[in-house]
């Protein structure tokens, strides 16, 4: 049909130019070192925390699941909580504090120095991640950020930054979910 | 690093390979005529309801979550609820009568004829899952099942089945991304 075939014609053209612009050096050095720094920290006892509104709610507890269960293959179950997961811990923050610190709240409840944090938002500009990070960073976790060309301004607030060159949330939120599988199958591989 | 560099190739190699069977024209039909009921279905003013297991679940909750809000363009908000979703309703079932009912009873609870019940599943043999097309066949809903290859045997169960020509449990998610996102992409533009 003529509706579908304008989605397809689109993904397909902006996958192309991903394509290329994935694999450039420095961002796939930028992705390993994140990775890196996760399978660093779990293997010192620390634990992973992910946050993200929406559709990047949904992938944060699609990662967080794969860590605490498994993505690939059996090993120990690693400490990785969604902050998104709970409608009661949100309800009960958005009611009582503000929408603003549900995650940064959550992040000062559970986040311990060493920790990390994942954050996922494909525009850069939600408070509650922003105020999340600089929770993260106040009470010493490592931070990471996956964003989408609109949140180059992150560099500022987070130890590791990974920009999809792309500014359209559904192709953004593709390559994150690659992203975070591809840091899944490698711990799952390198475990212990 | 070595580590990383494995799995970025395996998931080079295997995107390369998807790349071309993913535009087969056949499976594209497919996946249009999908997205064509869907869209059929909400202008009748039936609802959507989406499950899985895992990350999938994660999924259902990704796409029912862009039907009720939105995905890329402001339109009215569509029934679209994850069965997924619910701790309570999870074990409440899972506890009562059987972890294989959790998403079964939910269908006989919500789904009326006409509506769409959607599942992700990438091997295709998790039991709640066809447990919950056996029922939404029975119920008088239409069945969409997203899979990999060790899937095909679905189409015995669903109306639409549309198979990811892979085994590998995330790369098949990735594709179900993309394609759940093409729906309501197309969704948010063709509305109302
Ligand atoms: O800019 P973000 O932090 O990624 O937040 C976007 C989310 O609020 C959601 O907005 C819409 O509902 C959809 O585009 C979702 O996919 C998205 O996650
Ligand atoms: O075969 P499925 O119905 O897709 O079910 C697989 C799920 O139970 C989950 O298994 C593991 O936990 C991981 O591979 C998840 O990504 C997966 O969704």
């Amino acid at each position: 049909s003529e509706l579908m075939e304008t989605f397809h014609a689109q993904a397909r053209a902006e996958w192309a130019r991903l394509a290329v612009a994935l694999v450039e050096p420095d961002l796939v050095a930028a992705v390993d070192a994140a990775g890196l720094a996760l399978l660093a920290a779990l293997r010192g006892g620390a634990k992973v925390l992910v946050a993200g509104n929406g559709g990047s709610a949904a992938m944060s507890s699609h990662v967080a699941a794969e860590f605490a269960g498994k993505c690939v293959r059996d090993r120990d179950p690693l400490p990785a909580l969604s902050l998104a997961e709970s409608p009661t811990a949100i309800t009960a923050i958005g009611n009582d504090y503000a929408f603003e610190q549900i995650f940064a709240r959550q992040v000062r409840a559970h986040g311990r120095p060493g920790d990390v944090l994942i954050v996922m938002t494909t525009s850069g500009t939600s408070g509650n991640i922003t105020l999340a990070l600089d929770a993260a960073r106040a009470a010493g976790l490592a931070t990471i950020a996956l964003t989408g060309s609109r949140g180059e301004h992150l560099r500022e607030r987070a130890d590791h930054v990974l920009v999809v060159p792309s500014d359209y949330t559904p192709r953004i939120q593709e390559v994150h979910l690659m992203w975070t599988h591809a840091w899944c199958e490698a711990v799952d591989h390198a475990w212990p």
